[in-house]
């Protein structure tokens, strides 16, 4: 064999090698490129019955004459609700959803983190869950800064934003249309975190005393 | 020079020209990725002139009072919404923002195919923009079969959706505690052109004369 061939085997060796590297970091992005999760829901939702995904036990009976064991948009939407396993920063303008209020509280028992944010006026009308929120010792706070805090959006576990026009009530889920986007992309995630922070921060009440 | 060689040498030719191909759709990739458009804007807005956006000369000049050359949260959504240059299907439960209303007739007048759905309650009320684009000769339909249909997207060219909390009207812009996603991500933008299509296809005047 001469030299030649040799230089060329050995260079050959070290672009494969170099591109093989490539192609690995490639094969991971595309692998962490797919699990990003990109979803979108639409509503009026179909009504089934979501007991089963506040008990611990996923093969709950239930007897109610909802329909069973069916994945609705609501039944969706809720369940990446109570995925969140460290925190809940939630904004939304008019709560009043039985099911998603039952959601946070489970989530507060379970030791997450929740943080709430409303609307000042739509906080106080009849049917609105955020005073049991507070009256079971959840950290919230009402906007009066703003004509109207009209924010419909959740951040889970600070990685998982759920956002759209849907406001947390019966009527919304069950009768309007209506979208909600869940996504883990970070360049729409971090947005909503840091404005949750600053609305978290400018509505804190210690702020309101030293006025 | 050996057969064996002769072999191996090929053979890494071979790792090396498909590795290539490999690192170059990697780069392709990557830089589709990056341009691929994830935006959030967050409201009110601050108040500036948007009378640079609707002319064709961009050094237009203009004497009114508000500020000049400031980019906001509502100019950078004009801007996008003006970007249409085939398509803009709007699906929006109140309009009666007239910057907004004024896009939408000047696209049209460029001959940029539109299509708006809106609430049928709310597209009676004082102030609605709705009558006017009708009257402009614009393609308007009305969802009367919902309770409301509280959707607030767009979608331009086919490829690039507007999606938020925010109602097309002056108060959301100028006053509430608001948000927009503005995003070319295909999972989040393909099902939202789907739902367009079905309730601009429900909402077709043809189908209630069947009735």
């Amino acid at each position: 064999m001469s030299l030649m061939w040799s230089v060329k085997v050995v260079g050959l060796g070290v672009v494969a090698l170099s591109l093989s590297l490539e192609l690995l970091g490639w094969v991971f992005g595309r692998c962490r490129r797919r699990r990003t999760l990109n979803k979108v829901l639409f509503f009026p939702s179909k009504v089934s019955c979501v007991e089963h995904l506040f008990s611990e036990n996923s093969a709950c009976s239930c007897f109610c004459p909802l329909p069973h064991g069916v994945e609705t948009s609501f039944s969706c939407l809720l369940r990446h609700i109570l995925s969140a396993s460290s925190s809940l920063d939630l904004c939304v303008f008019s709560f009043s959803n039985m099911d998603m209020s039952r959601a946070v509280l489970l989530l507060h028992s379970k030791g997450v983190t929740i943080r709430v944010l409303s609307d000042k006026d739509y906080s106080a009308i009849t049917g609105s869950q955020i005073g049991v929120l507070r009256k079971a010792g959840v950290c919230v706070r009402c906007d009066a800064g703003s004509v109207h805090m009209h924010h419909k959006f959740a951040v889970v576990d600070g990685r998982l934003l759920i956002t759209g026009s849907l406001n947390w009530t019966l009527t919304a889920v069950q009768s309007n249309m209506e979208n909600i986007i869940i996504t883990e992309e970070a360049k729409l995630v971090q947005p909503f975190i840091k404005e949750f922070n600053q609305i978290w921060a400018l509505n804190d009440p210690a702020l309101s005393y030293k006025r």
